[in-house]
Order: structure tokens, then sequence, then C-alpha cells
């Protein structure tokens, strides 16, 4: 590390030293606030959560901090600008609202009454996601102090939504109808986490998400197995070949088509993911599961983070209920969920497993297949200067490398991507024991500090290492 | 036709044209009592149809007849010897409950009012049962009357329960209880029909049937199927593979074993199932169900009345609500039906289906196969000197020959098949727009009257063509 770096580090680390009381103060104020999406008796919570975020943000300095109502519950936008015509613009995601929680499920305190315990806090939205949104505001602040800015190095943005432990049911109108203030050359996304205490690392991107549901009606009613069983197709059996069909011997996807335009891991992409202290032993204790199964030719890391899969997450059809019943059901469902990695069009897919359904569904069985609203992959290229930056700023804060990851599931933040059609960087400190929707949430307060820290250097490098041309 | 036999038709149906009212009378009273076996509100009238159908049988001639008690409701046994040591021992199965009927369900009529329009009679059991087994008390008083006999040329024993239409589930036991009492040399089951009006036919076999739910345990609870779809093990996918592995792309049973022990339909066989007058449009329509589809190499009839099958009547897993839900379920579970034809094992058909799915089922799924009590299958070889008779006295009745037909169901009525060792045979003249368990059910009086004649020329035949030796 340079001597100029390090006179940095020591910079923040001093001004931070001096303002995480009131810093943990202020998140502990904020905590207590039950924002809860969910239920409708905490709508004026959210509310207040809104307009106590929107205050403390322009207390911290962001000369606009404003409440974005939406068709359910506000959100919170706020802009710093750089003053400097060279410097990208960056809009940090994160949401305000939390999930449900009541003493009674569990805690050993009070989820809306903060309480420090060996060095973790304990709260409701601790890490998902108040403690990640909140770090950027003494980040900011430490940045401007070891720097002797008055303005961030970047154009910065925030856009803390309030609906997303409810689906984010309003976010992609509210995306598109303030494009124009939100555009940004990269989102940075603060919700999520990091591999472990000991090991910083930076996610560069995550899965897309389609989901469908097919139905497929065989006789007008439930007959009688006896008098037609063995003669005429039936929906449930269908439905079942239909299942069995979606993946070959190797666990691949069989539909065709389902992997076009796949971009896939490279080589210094596996060799990463390999060098992540991954346990699988612990990994399936996690999954509450009892095997490692996936496609062949790829690790537990790749089949979860970069490769596309086919899930049934329901299935149904004729009797379920206590003792038998000789039928043939008269219509059997299947719901299928498609995490879609970058490369794959969502459109595409769709088209794809339409096709492949026509196909596989036997004469005398009417096959339809409903589609609801698609979530895009997003991914960052490895060789990306913001996620250079991110990398090196994680790395200052935390004093060693750091690695990358990827995530399995879907989000919100794709919608900007798409919306504002810049690149999308995950930027969190969370680690898997937090508690994320369990009981005794919590966030380590180390870890949150460094987090504090890596936005404190993150504005400044990004500004250095990517500027626009003149 | 012989010249004796010319008379011997002759002397039934003036004895039938005498008794016909007074026979048609005392149908109509039994059937104005609601033998409803599945409601308990109806016990005492099951109760009073019992002692009812005692007290007419006892005034028919049989010296004994008694009303045997179960753990539900009352059968009634009766019992007429022919004071021939040579002759055989017929045992004639029926049941007097019937299935529950209200106006409002759509009947013309009160269902236990019983009426006749248009030469039918119109009443809850006019065709299932109380008709066909009340056929049998004018039936065998015209055997006695044209043969001038005073005990019937058989030992003719009845024995008609009173839960048929619960399923039977005390009917084993009594079986077993009273094996002595019912042992018989042949089972005359008079609770089927025929082909058609125009076709008189004689069903020659039931298939038996043998149950299981397999129950598919993979994580243990539901989990996210962004953060570990794709590299564990889906048990609702293992389920949907299951099923579909049952049958081979000929819809063959691809359950190694399954087939063991099959006796395979004879060339005549298959000949006389193919000269039935089979209407494939017309079977599609009462089976609601838009195309045939079965074992390669089978027509419609023998794949549903000779061939096994196996039938999935239920399948469940995962979330089975509106919308989506991205999970990976905690379990899946199925419900099989496997319909058995004669030479099959139901024990041995419960191991290889275990086997199977032992060999089916990925590692890190757990399997749980549940089997409840099978049913054997029956079938009377075409050359079985009790089946000649019935279909020669079935012949005598209608004036033209009797076809072979087989049931694709299963009955209790194999029971008495494996409790007595003695071969079933199905003498039934019920069609197929009778309306069994619906509104309107009804039995053609012509038919009904033919069925008496049957029984009339049934015990002579038997007597003479299926002697003991000696």
């Amino acid at each position: 590390m340079s001597h100029t770096v390090d006179n940095a580090v020591s910079a923040v680390r001093t001004y931070i030293e001096h303002h995480r009381a009131a810093f943990l103060d202020d998140l502990a104020e904020w905590l207590r606030i039950p924002s809860v999406s969910a239920q409708p008796a905490h709508a004026t919570d959210v509310r207040r959560s809104a307009d106590w975020l929107a205050a403390k943000l322009k207390e911290t300095g962001f000369p606009t901090a404003e409440v974005w109502p939406t068709a359910g519950a506000p959100a919170v936008f706020a802009e710093w600008p750089s003053g400097d015509a060279a410097a990208p613009t960056v809009l940090v995601y994160g949401h305000h609202d939390v999930q449900p929680a009541a003493r009674e499920d569990g805690w050993h305190s009070d989820p809306f009454e903060p309480v420090v315990r060996d060095n973790r806090l304990y709260a409701r939205g601790a890490a998902d996601d108040k403690g990640q949104v909140f770090f950027h505001t003494l980040g900011v602040r430490a940045h401007l102090a070891a720097t002797g800015r008055t303005a961030p190095a970047v154009n910065l943005k925030l856009l803390i939504e309030g609906e997303e432990e409810s689906g984010s049911p309003h976010f992609r109108a509210l995306a598109e109808e303030h494009a124009g203030r939100l555009a940004a050359d990269a989102v940075i996304v603060s919700d999520t986490g990091m591999w472990s205490e000991d090991t910083p690392t930076v996610c560069t991107g995550m899965r897309g998400l389609a989901e469908c549901e097919i139905r497929l009606h065989g006789p007008d009613q439930d007959i009688h197995s006896g008098s037609f069983g063995g003669a005429v197709p039936n929906p449930a059996t269908a439905a079942a070949r239909l299942v069995a069909a979606l993946h070959d011997d190797h666990a691949r996807v069989a539909i065709p088509g389902f992997y076009d335009g796949v971009i896939e891991l490279t080589e210094r992409e596996r060799d990463l993911f390999a060098e992540l202290p991954f346990d699988e032993h612990q990994w399936l204790r996690t999954a509450k599961s009892y095997a490692a199964h996936g496609e062949a030719g790829h690790t537990t890391l790749e089949r979860i983070w970069a490769r596309p899969t086919a899930e049934v997450n329901g299935i149904g059809g004729g009797y379920q209920g206590p003792g038998s019943k000789t039928i043939i059901p008269s219509s059997a469902m299947v719901k299928l969920s498609f995490r879609l990695v970058a490369g794959q069009d969502p459109g595409h897919v769709e088209k794809a497993v339409r096709a492949w359904a026509a196909e596989q569904v036997p004469a005398g069985i009417r096959c339809e297949i409903t589609f609801g609203p698609a979530t895009r992959p997003c991914l960052t290229p490895l060789d990306h200067p913001a996620l250079q930056s991110v990398a090196r700023a994680m790395g200052r804060a935390f004093g060693k490398p750091v690695r990358f990851t990827r995530e399995g599931g879907s989000g919100p933040a794709a919608d900007l991507q798409e919306v504002l059609g810049a690149p999308v960087l995950f930027l969190g400190i969370s680690v898997p024991s937090d508690g994320w929707h369990a009981p005794d949430e919590k966030v380590e307060l180390d870890l949150l500090l460094k987090g504090v820290e890596t936005s404190a250097h993150l504005w400044g490098d990004l500004a250095e290492h990517w500027r626009h041309a003149p």
C-alpha cells in the first residue's frame, strides 16, 4: 500500500472513530421505526421511516433529499452533485422497509429496540437493509473530511425504496417515472452480503428469473381409473413427464434454445470461485439438504451463481387427501421457475419453454401456460473500472485482498440496470449469520464500520479511475 | 335350439308372465327403503332393507334366510339346498345398499318412489343393485315351476351385503368369519352390466387393484430457489421423474417384474373383444377424454379389460396457490394405483414397485412408500363349465348368442374368490345408460325380466353340465 493510500486510510479511520457514537445513535433511532411494508398496520411507520431518512440525508449534506410517493410505500431519493463535469454519476440502491418481526418469534430482545451485545447490533433491519444504507451517510462525510472536499468526488445519488420486503411491486414504475433524475453511470446496490467475516467479497452479478404456471387439462372431469385407466392420457402423468423432461441425464436443462446466449464462465472466474473457502458440508447444512446435485461439469458455487436453472416450485393434480381415490384426474398443474444468467433473454426463454411444452404434451391433453413478469440477470465484468474501484475501496477498508462472488437470487436492482442502462455492482458487508428475515437479526459493528470505510474510499477511487472523457 | 330347450323357454316365460306384476310390486316396495349405507341417518333403513330382503327370501322358499350383522351395516345370507349330493353349490353375490340420492340432484321423480316410464323402472337401486339381486327370486321360482322341482337343481346360496356403496369395509371379515357356510363351487356376481340392450354379454373377470402413496423428502424445509436452485435435488422433480419413469415410450409399465405372471390374452379372446360393436368416438365421449392412449399393441378394450396399468391418481408438492413462490419444496407426494390382471400377485407387485422406486430416487431424497390393502384380479377361463352355463342360460333368455367382456374396475367379489377359493362369474343385465350413482337411475324392464329368465335357466344348466363326480 502506497504512503498516500496509507494516509487516506488513517484519515478515514480517525474521522469514523470520532463520529461512530453519533452514527450508531442515529442508526438506532431509525431502527426503532418499525417500517414493515408487508403489514398495513405499519403503513404510517414506513412513511415515518422515509421522512426520517430524507431529513437525515439533508443533515448529512445532500442538497436534495426527497420522499417519492408510489402507489404503495414511499421511496427516498437524494442527490449530491460533485461539481466536476468529468466525474461519473453513481446511484446507490437500498431499501428502508423491513421484514415483520415480533418478540415471540424467538427474539432475545425487542426487534425494534436496538441493543448491542458482543459488538453486534441486534434489531430488525440492522443488516437488511437500514445498516447497509446508513453506512453511506458516515461514509460520504468521512470521504469529504479525508479529502478536504465540500462535495463528493462523484455525482452521488441514492434511491432507497420502501417496498423491497413486499416484492417491490411499484419499483419498476418508479424507476421509469424518474428515469431522468436517476440517470447514472453505475448502480451500487447495498443490500447484499459478503462471503464471511474473514473473507471480504464483492458480488458481480445476480441471476434473473422467469416464472410460469403450466396447466394440463385431460378429461372434462375426474374419471374412474378402473373403467378408463390405461386407455386415455392422464394429465398428472403428462405434468410429471413435462417436469421430468426439463433436465437431461446430466442435469442440464433440456429445453431446446434455453442456453442460447449464456455467457459462460471464464477460466479466471472459475478459478476465483474455486479459491473461495467453500465447505460443501456446511453449505448443505445451510441448505437443509442431504446431497449436492446439479449440472454436470460445474461446482456447487458455479451452479448457484453462474448457471441457469429450471426448478419446479409446485406441482399438483388429482387427489391429495388421506387414503386413496381411484381416478384419472381432470387436470394437473406445475409451477416452474427459471433462474437466468447474463446473456439470456427472458422473452427468448419464454418462447423456448412454450415451444418445448407444446412438443412434449401428448394428444388429448390441452396445455395452458402463463408467464409472470420476468427479472433480467445482471453481471458486471471483472475488469469493469467501477468494479475495480469497489474492490480496491473494500480492500483498503479491510486491509486484505477482496474476492469475487455472485448472487444466485434475483432482485429489483436488475430493473435499474435495464431502465437506466447502467451496470449494477454490489457492495454489502452483511454475513450469512446476520439472520435476514429471521429472529435476532444483527449486524457486526466491526463490519458495519468497514462498510463506512469502503464507502469513504469508493467515491475518490471511482472519480480517479473512471472519469468521463472531457 | 332343441325342442326340449324350446319348451323350457316357453315354460319359464309363461311363469314369469303370470308373476311379473307381483314381482315388480315387491321390487318397488324394496326400492322405497332408502338404504343409503354412506349416510348415518339411513342406518335404520339399511337394517330395514336387510330385514325386508330376508323375509322376502323366506317367502320365496329359501329354507334359510338370515341377517348377518357386521361391524357396519348388515348383510343377508340365504341358502336353499338342492338335495342332490352331486349338485354343485353356487353363491350369488349382490348388495342391498344404495348410493345417496336426492330429488334436487336432478331426478325427474322421487328417487325412493319407484315409477315406470317408457317401460323403464326409475328409482335409486333399480339397477345398482336391488333389481339385479331381485331377479334371482322370481328366477328360482320360475326354475322350479318349469322343471317341476321342489328345490333348485343346484345348492343355491345368496350373500347380499349392505356396505358395497361405502367401499365394503367389513366384507372381507364377514366372508372370512362365515367361510364355512359360504363355501361354493362358483360365485355368481349380479352387480354388473352387459354391453348394450342389443348385445347380451357375460363378464369373465375383473382387474385387481394395488394402491400406494409415495412421499419424497428433500430439504428439511422449503428453501430459496435462488440461493440453492440448481445445486440440490428437488423432491418435486424426483416425484415427477418417478411418475415419468412408470411407463416406457410404448406406454408399457416400466417397473421391472411388474408383468410377471400376467396371463396374456389368447388369440380367441382378442378376436371375441374385436367382434364387439365398439365405437371409440362414443367411448371417448363417455370417458370425457380427447384421445385414446395406452399400451402399444393393444386395443382400447384390451387396455381397460385385460392389461395391467399404472396410473397416478394424485400428485402434489410445493406451492400450489395463486401466483408464484420461488422455493425448492421440502417434500412431494404421489398416489399411484395399479390395476392388476389375472396371474399378477399384489404382493409381488408391491415388492417390484418398492425396488424400482428405491432405484429411481436420487441421492439426497428420502423415499417413503405406503401400500393400502390390495384387491386381487379375477378371471374365469372361457371354457370353464360354469361360464359356459351362464352364457347358455343368457343366450336362451335373450334368444341370441352371448358375447364375452371383462370389467376394468375391481370389486369385493375378488375377496370371495380368494376366501372361498371359487371362480367368480358375472351375470348382470344392466346397460351403460342405467345411470349408476347418477340421477334418474333406472332399469330396463325388458332386460330385468331377461335377468329373471337367465336365472331360471341357469341352475338347471349348471346342474346338468357341472355335476360333482360321484
